[in-house]
């Protein structure tokens, strides 16, 4: 918490304009603490700091700061500036920066680089934007299968500067296909004259550029590993992913999938970074869409306005009843959902899911039916609210909530696979979209229920 | 997918007793391929390969089963089978399996180990179950200062086998306390003959053993290191954390704190692995506590029974007015609970989020109001069923959306900053749970405004 204890002795050095102890004063520091002091400084102080600092610095800190403010300095730093930095960014995230701007500063900023990184830019830019493409970075270290241990690390003493990482080596053959990778503690443990085909396995798991991001999460998780090979349709060699972008993708899906569920269009940025507009568009849109939904439940409701009418008693359990439908649903799709984007459960369980949610439906179904009827013969005992046909109420409320509950589960958890299964996103099944359809369907299970049982009586 | 062709082969040489064939197959394949085997197999299948695997490769496998799996394998294998696999085991997945393991169950295991490896087991599990220190192990290459660097790579060579990672070494001072800690990329692109302390820029970032699980998610992802230090008080160097378990502790997070937004408790397996009767209680506990709430709308609507049966279209609108309210909590409950566990607000930033979710709720609260009155006039036009003061419910009924809607995202922005204000976890505050409260406030809400609408015409 040094930079805040500092953060108004920096504000003045950067207002005397004293580059030369603010530069010494910076040096001294984490790029990703630095880049956390950027956050807290204005918009002006920050284009003044990042104009003093210098080449892989800079870039350094800049890869540190969230796309919104990387954003904001390239359009406001000086192109002598922009150049340099954009050229010293690790591939991947030049890309992931690239591909957040506008069409126009995009081609602004490729022109500001050399024709061989603006080629390399261009080729990543090619990939779908969410592949495994836009992770890469092809530099690498890469080796010959027949090159010996000592071989290998003087090569990397040459050429690794700038690899992104060098925890693994890549073994290729004459057409660069990739034949092996080995991890670094292999060559290190190993005798130095031994050659590499001496400790290869030919074992090596490898991502291709066109899968998508969040499949690359999953086999990281599965083969534990720091960084994997990308290669195209013939198993060449095109670059690696390292784990580190991993985990934000990680993290990233897991919140869009939260946003889904929650019932709204997942953000692109964090809830503070958000623009008003942009956040009440994003919630506004699935609320309308919910809301119209759920007009459904008043014309439901009025077609059994006269029944309302006859006896109101029936409406008071209304929300109690629609909501239990609602709740039980919005567990299970967050319990499929969740499983199916881990690849816990496949499409083809879904019988099986059918089967588990039947019997937990049923189960809950009668414990909340049940206690439902005891409320209300418990209430009538000291009053007379629910009138003098309390038990056939009781009943009606009872039965319909383990109907209700029952249907909430199958809706919750079966809706899910039918997106996926359409080849949409099952987390669209947002729970309130799920609890939408149950809260209609749930009223019409109630009236068809209490007209059979009070027939007659109160109806 | 080479398993999945194999498995009826695989059977065979299992029911046959050819243990060498079987076991010259499996040589073949990596660990994790293996353990994907053994989860399509019979419990007796398992038993049978895992007896004839042998060391580390039968660690390793065992490694990549899940907790269930592996807790049934401890119980059924032999004890002259168990006690090798387990201190052939990595540290910290022994500590994972022994902590989930009965006390009984735990204790005999402890047994098994040698008296080393039993004093460490110990030591790990002596940490809180969410700390830092269960995801630590011992292993890992420890040097110092003075040293050149070829001289470390002998002594990686020599002693390095047993660490859990060679992608960073650890500089520790005569008191072993950490200094610095060095990527093994800087020593293999620097001169063999330079000494470390050359190299060290003292600038490291250190977990401690008693932090928060989670708490090293997010500086794994600041910091974007594979692996970090972890020390105690006294900042002497205890054992490190590799991302491999940080990735795993990041999804798991993020699942239960789904789930609890989903309305129900956090697995701790997955939905497949969760035995039916504590998928059923773990979810019933939740859908019980979320009725007995909702029943305090029954009570609500018992106070305006009166006004209902005078005037029974205001029931007609309630579900698709409490749910409004819902939907709108919801979002916001999500919104808030995930930027807190992300970090990307704070405690402090509860006055600003207040800020913006009036403003959202305003906004969205006009426009659902709006739709709703329109809907009303709309129907109204051609048919009779609000009847003749079908305009002064249309109010009555927009009046009410912008409140409770604004309600809504109040109460779902606020409650996580309650519960975290009061050292609860966010997440409980599970959508329907926020969804509940406003229902029933919600219900209150619209009353009232009918109340004073439609006295002296309808009531």
């Amino acid at each position: 918490m040094l930079q805040q204890l500092l953060l108004p002795e920096i504000r003045e050095l950067i207002a005397d304009g004293d580059e030369a102890t603010l530069r010494e004063t910076l040096d001294q520091w984490l790029p990703v603490e630095v880049a956390g002091l950027l956050n807290k400084l204005s918009d002006e102080e920050d284009l003044a700091v990042m104009r003093l600092l210098r080449g892989p610095q800079r870039a350094r800190i800049f890869e540190y700061l969230d796309r919104w403010s990387q954003q904001k300095l390239v359009r406001d730093l000086p192109g002598d500036v922009v150049g340099p930095l954009l050229s010293d960014m690790a591939d991947d995230d030049r890309t992931r920066l690239l591909e957040s701007l506008s069409e126009d500063e995009r081609d602004r900023s490729l022109a500001r680089l050399s024709e061989e990184q603006r080629h390399l830019a261009e080729l990543l830019l090619d990939f779908p934007a969410d592949s495994v493409g836009r992770l890469m970075t092809p530099h690498f270290v890469c080796v010959r299968p027949h090159w010996t241990i000592e071989h290998v690390l003087d090569h990397i003493r040459q050429h690794g500067q700038d690899s992104e990482t060098l925890n693994v080596v890549y073994v290729v053959d004459d057409d660069h296909r990739l034949i092996d990778d080995l991890r670094i503690r292999q060559l290190l443990l190993a005798n130095p004259h031994r050659r590499l085909d001496e400790l290869m396995d030919s074992q090596y798991v490898a991502l291709k550029a066109t899968d998508e991001k969040r499949s690359a999460v999953e086999i990281f998780r599965r083969y534990d590993r720091t960084a994997l090979p990308v290669v195209d349709d013939n198993e060449r060699l095109l670059g690696i992913v390292t784990i580190d972008d991993v985990i934000d993708i990680a993290e990233e899906a897991a919140t869009q999938d939260m946003q889904k569920l929650g019932g709204l269009e997942a953000l692109e940025l964090s809830y503070s970074a958000t623009p008003l507009p942009t956040l009440i568009r994003k919630r506004g849109v699935w609320l309308i869409v919910l809301f119209l939904g759920e007009m459904l439940t008043a014309t439901a409701m009025g077609y059994f306005e006269a029944e309302i009418a006859k006896a109101v008693v029936l409406a008071l359990f209304v929300p109690l009843i629609i909501s239990s439908g609602g709740n039980s649903g919005s567990q299970a799709a967050t319990l499929i959902v969740r499983a199916l984007a881990l690849g816990e459960i496949q499409l083809r369980d879904w019988f099986t899911v059918l089967k588990r949610e039947l019997m937990s439906g049923l189960a809950l179904g009668l414990v909340l039916g049940m206690i439902g009827f005891l409320r209300i013969a418990l209430w009538s005992a000291f009053s007379t609210l629910y009138g003098p046909h309390w038990l056939l109420v009781g009943v009606a409320v009872g039965v319909s909530l383990v109907g209700i509950v029952l249907w909430g589960c199958l809706a919750g958890a079966m809706i899910p696979f039918g997106l996926k299964r359409a080849g949409l996103d099952p987390a669209t099944s947002s729970a309130p979209f799920v609890a939408t359809f149950v809260d209609v369907t749930g009223l019409v299970i109630y009236f068809s229920v209490a007209l059979i049982v009070l027939r007659g009586t109160m109806l």
